[in-house]
């Protein structure tokens, strides 16, 4: 008997009529003789209500304080929901993170699973009984409710899955699969039968918001089977797993981007070790993520430093960068916040020499200039003019065979 | 040291703006050294806002559901309120019920306290920190989470009270005591410094909703001081406790009365035992609860049966009773539903004879007609018609010398 976690989102309990569609699927799917665990998110926006109430008392309200309030959202929805099933004569129980000891570390609004007990589930299981398991909450040690950070619900459906040694993990959303590109932007974007956690984990890094990294990095650690599909419209959705040796992988599986990049450059600093760490440190010292970096070649003894934050953050950094730079003497800082980041993306790149030579090919065609450069294994990513990035996008989609 | 625990309703924590005021009375009662454990309610009237979603789904919700779900309006209640004391420097950590380990009975929506640990409230309090404890809800055996019904916010206070062993237990609300009658019919209503738990029961009983009964049986159980007082107006509320034998107790301390009621008489009925048991029974079977009943003495062999029912049960009680006496040839059924129950309560009444004989004597100078009449120890009720009910309140009032 095959074993599978359904975990549903907010917005796909975001109203008492979505709650019984969601029963009426969850029902459905147990009829082939399919054991099921539920997983939900709080109802539509309730979190954000939540967090209302408590920042309407105070500004930075208590962190213990905080996840005791906001798990009562999937309190909620899993009660809600378990009404519906039991309406429809499917048993199901429901249990918060606390009841089934989603165990976790003691850190409140982030902390991390570090065990999941099944006994309660197992034994719902044996009699049939549908468990539904309230998301992005757990207990730590000392019995203190804990949240495990925004998105969280999709880890808690893999680490639940892990645990119970399911034979898959069903992200159910409002999208039906992993596209090749934001269909948004290219009408010709795909959806993916399959792709590799690796895969997921660059495209999720990438502002693809299907997945939560953390719940794409568990799955793979574990090697639970990930499929992403629509909660309520028919269809396979797009399976997430290892690497099928049998199956030659596309050499580019998908377009990722991000537009909310910001660039900035640090000219004519000494090429001496350690100046990077310098000029970067009290970026990194204020909380601001820095994601792509470039030094250049040195020339006549003095580098050029190129980094890129949040445009969020560009402000910040720029102040921080403009003081660090001080130490220089002739050095400049120069700032950038029309930028945006666009990467390709595939395991097959690994065995295919070429696709970078072909990605600035394709660029250089649509006269796109590349600012930076990054690369990993699997993943090529270039900064670009933003007002080029649609242009890109399209283009390279086109080139690397990914239209329909 | 003296500790306290402080009940507040769902009233008291109805808005953002009044959480912050109970945070600043329960952190000014702590200042002069007294050692504080909060309860609290869910705000307002969030727990009907849970009843209507979870009826949204469906007419007759799973209990066990029900109670995951209404137990989240408490949770929200004790996040804000600690939330709201941290942020005015005082130290303090909510509990749910599952938490604190407020045992119950299994019986879902109307579970029984049986056991409150108090390990982790007594580590708190030791350490200077306030615990706030979510009312109304416990877990069973079987780690569910229960409730205890409404109003039962109350028999928590009283129950964690008795297992803290602490010095009183202070339920309050909207009101700021308990009155000899309800001032809204007469004004001359006064506040009482003291009544015993069974002038409190009987009180409590006959409609005076200022307190639940259940915490009233609980709190006389184990002798522990109660006290009603205003959630926010200064004054020291009415201490509900044992009788004091140093003081000689009033005669009456109170009229309580009840505008709910309906009265079925069966008349012509054969004297033989088990009549009344038969005619009953039909009623009580449909969950029907028989507040008087008064059996006339027999004539001609035959008796007339008179009951009282809650109001909204009078039609079912009239037809069951209908059907009833269909065994008995030449009985006849009828009722009256503008009809109300009045009382006067006192323990003095105990040792002081004539409270009967003076409360007709006042009926009949008001030419109130009397229906029935049914005694207790500390208590005589009456059936009036309903329009002289308020008229007999008052004559009674000023008659016992409860006026101010």
């Amino acid at each position: 008997m095959s074993l599978i976690v359904q975990k549903f989102g907010g917005t796909s309990v975001g109203s008492l009529d979505l709650i019984r569609r969601v029963a009426e699927r969850v029902n459905a799917a147990r009829h082939d003789g399919t054991q099921i665990v539920v997983v939900v998110s709080a109802m539509g926006d309730s979190t954000d209500r939540l967090v209302d109430l408590a920042r309407g008392i105070c500004a930075e309200p208590d962190a213990r304080e905080m996840d005791v309030l906001l798990a009562t959202g999937e309190q909620v929805a899993i009660a809600l929901l378990c009404i519906a099933l039991r309406s429809l004569g499917c048993p199901a129980r429901s249990y918060t993170g606390a009841q089934v000891r989603v165990m976790t570390s003691d850190v409140h609004t982030r902390a991390r699973i570090l065990d999941v007990e099944t006994q309660r589930l197992r034994a719902d299981l044996d009699r049939g009984v549908v468990p539904v398991v309230a998301g992005f909450q757990g207990v730590d040690a000392a019995g203190d409710i804990t949240t495990i950070g925004r998105g969280g619900s999709d880890t808690t459906a893999v680490a639940l899955a892990v645990a119970l040694r399911a034979d898959e993990c069903q992200i159910l959303t409002d999208v039906d699969g992993v596209y090749t590109t934001d269909p948004r932007m290219v009408p010709q974007a795909r959806r993916l039968d399959r792709v590799t956690f690796d895969e997921m984990l660059e495209l999720a890094g990438q502002g693809s918001r299907v997945l939560h990294l953390r719940s794409v990095e568990f799955a793979s650690k574990y090697n639970m089977p990930l499929r992403v599909a629509s909660s309520f419209a028919p269809g396979p959705g797009t399976l997430i797993g290892r690497e099928d040796p049998r199956v030659e992988a596309p050499v580019v599986s998908g377009i990722a981007f991000n537009r909310d990049e910001a660039e900035i450059t640090i000219a004519g600093v000494p090429d001496v070790p350690g100046t990077a760490h310098r000029l970067l440190k009290p970026v990194s010292d204020a909380n601001i993520e820095v994601d792509m970096i470039v030094l250049n070649a040195p020339r006549e003894g003095k580098v050029d430093l190129t980094f890129t934050v949040h445009r969020n953050d560009f402000g910040a950094a720029l102040k921080l960068a403009s003081k660090a730079v001080e130490q220089f003497a002739g050095a400049t800082v120069t700032g950038n916040d029309r930028v945006a980041k666009l990467a390709v993306v595939g395991v097959g790149m690994r065995s295919h020499a070429g696709v970078a030579t072909q990605l600035f090919e394709v660029l250089a065609r649509e006269s796109i200039n590349v600012r930076m450069v990054s690369t990993s294994e699997i993943k090529i990513s270039v900064l670009v003019d933003e007002p080029a990035l649609e242009r890109g996008v399209r283009s390279l989609h086109a080139a690397f065979g990914l239209d329909r």
